[in-house]
């Protein structure tokens, strides 16, 4: 059996039923879906279906993410707002946070907002994207489970902690830059080690913290930070403003979405709304916005480079194939999926329509 | 004749009269003078007074940066305060936006300030180190003159953007991470051209876009981003939000600080204030903070590393211990501060008590 091609609206109408069926309700389910079927469509499978949503309705139907939790403002002062997530999805607590931010930053230029008691909340770009629909400059940070250690270190400390700023533009497409502060994001190396495929030698270390390709040791050893020092800097930094700043839990003490199913994640996000229209006058940022694109697409190449690609450009003409063509997931995924379309008791993927 | 060891307080002294010479007012000079000497300080000599204030007052004096600007606030609304520094010293201009951002907090958690119009601010921390001194989480970011591809070009069109960010701490020291967004900020290029050394490799390429050591030739080339496609990203995001939202130049209309004497270098810059206690009771963020730092120091090390040092650490220790011995500056470099003395009518380096 081969790789098997998938309409993006089949796996995302398989993402509702599946999360509806363990109990969360149909609009938040939705939103999850959304997360989940346009990573795949993206191509990041890293943060997509066959990666994320089995663990999700695992930990939904364990209690220990809440399919019904009670979001509420815990603090508000003029620019600032906390929100703490009930240990709901972080999908459906990150989009009430952004969209939190964006009402005070219509008010007042900027919104700030804090998640405590949240889980893991899907590709970071999506509540950017939220922010740019509104006009809106968006920044996202969430703090992850440790798997970085700290720059000298050896062992895991810090998650993968990304990063996600989205800028709006007039007739061009946003910038959405979305990107880990490790080498490569976590799901990547497990998404290797479930196909069964070897890893570059500094995307990781081991548990004697020496360099690994075998994604099995390097999932338990640690991820490297991009760039080094620096890197660790930014990774730092996220948990700080994700974590220690919201009052969620920070470094070592972030429940991992996959290995400790009895506890709540606690995880933190931090989120950023701000409206150009307060440093410019109406329309002018966006057009700013154009030159500054077009001047850098138009930059002389290296030598052995087509085209240069402002953040975002490459997932965005993805998702485009993608809606056309369908996304390929691995047959193992497809087999995951199936399975826990019996263990719901929904209609499985190949049974939809535009398959 | 060797390399000189200087007291840091004749070096500021040094700084303070050039400037004032310049018709710097005292406050606004002090203030300069403080970026300089403090950067040598830490040994961050990139952004000191061998390489700084020579450029800063033949602009002084040329009247390309102004000695004596009407900074003014150009818009205000709620959490956002837009800057015009009239072509003034980025330190004073930068002292005074991350003044007004601290404001804001103070009053509604959060301030953000953007600058237009301004010079080259010096290094990072020093704005974000006044925002802690507020006990705010501060950041700092500016734009700069381009010499950094965008990723996949071969010519400049980013400057190295750097990031600075501060976190108050309760017992411990404060976090402070100031980072250029290239492998190496382009005043360690310039000094080593001025002390004849080679660089590594990685750090830029040649106008042909070749890797080059040779320091002149990639000064005439381009810096390259750390991290590649990431370090890349940031800079981009660095300059939208310093230059493009502010209203600022940006990208290649950067006027550059050696090289177009005759203009001014509207450079823009982008400050961040943020209240802890926003978002925590009053000392629970600088506690947890406090728990963070120590569990950080405290992880598993590498075999060859002796100790983990924060952001910031490092440059702590070497101002202290620069404080106590004096800071070496190359003899080339005092040959030139020397000349400047005779230009400016002012009492030389070496006649200074603490020499």
């Amino acid at each position: 059996m081969s790789d098997l091609r998938i309409a993006v609206s089949a796996l995302h109408s398989f993402c509702c039923d599946a999360l509806q069926a363990a109990n969360v309700p149909p609009e938040d389910a939705r939103l999850v879906a959304d997360s989940l079927a346009q990573a795949d469509a993206r191509g990041l499978n890293s943060h997509g279906v066959v990666r994320l949503l089995p663990i999700y309705t695992q930990r939904l139907r364990a209690g220990t993410t809440r399919a019904r939790p009670r979001i509420c403002i815990e603090r508000q002062r003029g620019a600032v707002t906390v929100v703490d997530g009930d240990a709901g999805m972080g999908q459906v607590t990150g989009t009430f946070a952004m969209r939190t931010a964006i009402d005070l930053a219509r008010g007042i230029g900027a919104g700030i907002v804090g998640v405590r008691n949240s889980s893991h909340f899907g590709f970071g770009a999506m509540y950017v994207e939220q922010a740019v629909a509104a006009g809106m400059i968006g920044v996202a940070l969430t703090n992850a489970p440790s798997n970085m250690p700290p720059w000298g270190g050896r062992t895991p400390y810090f998650g993968t902690n990304p990063i996600a700023v989205g800028i709006p533009c007039g007739q061009e497409r946003p910038i959405i830059l979305d990107m880990s502060t490790s080498v490569v994001a976590r799901g990547k190396i497990v998404m290797a080690q479930k196909k069964g495929e070897s890893i570059p030698p500094d995307w990781a270390i081991d548990v004697d913290g020496q360099p690994t390709t075998d994604a099995a040791a390097a999932l338990a050893g640690a991820v490297l930070p991009f760039g080094g020092y620096k890197g660790s800097g930014l990774a730092l930094l996220v948990d700080v403003l994700s974590g220690v700043l919201t009052g969620a839990a920070f470094g070592l003490h972030i429940i991992n979405l996959y290995d400790e199913g009895e506890r709540t994640q606690n995880l933190g996000h931090f989120f950023v709304a701000l409206d150009p229209s307060s440093f410019l006058p109406a329309g002018d940022f966006e057009a700013r916005m154009d030159q500054f694109v077009r001047e850098v697409r138009c930059q002389p190449r290296m030598p052995d480079v087509d085209r240069i690609y402002l953040p975002g450009e490459i997932e965005f003409e993805q998702a485009e194939e993608s809606a056309r063509s369908g996304v390929v997931l691995p047959d193992a995924g497809v087999t995951e999926l199936d399975q826990l379309a019996i263990e719901l008791g929904i209609r499985p993927l190949q049974a939809r329509a535009g398959v």
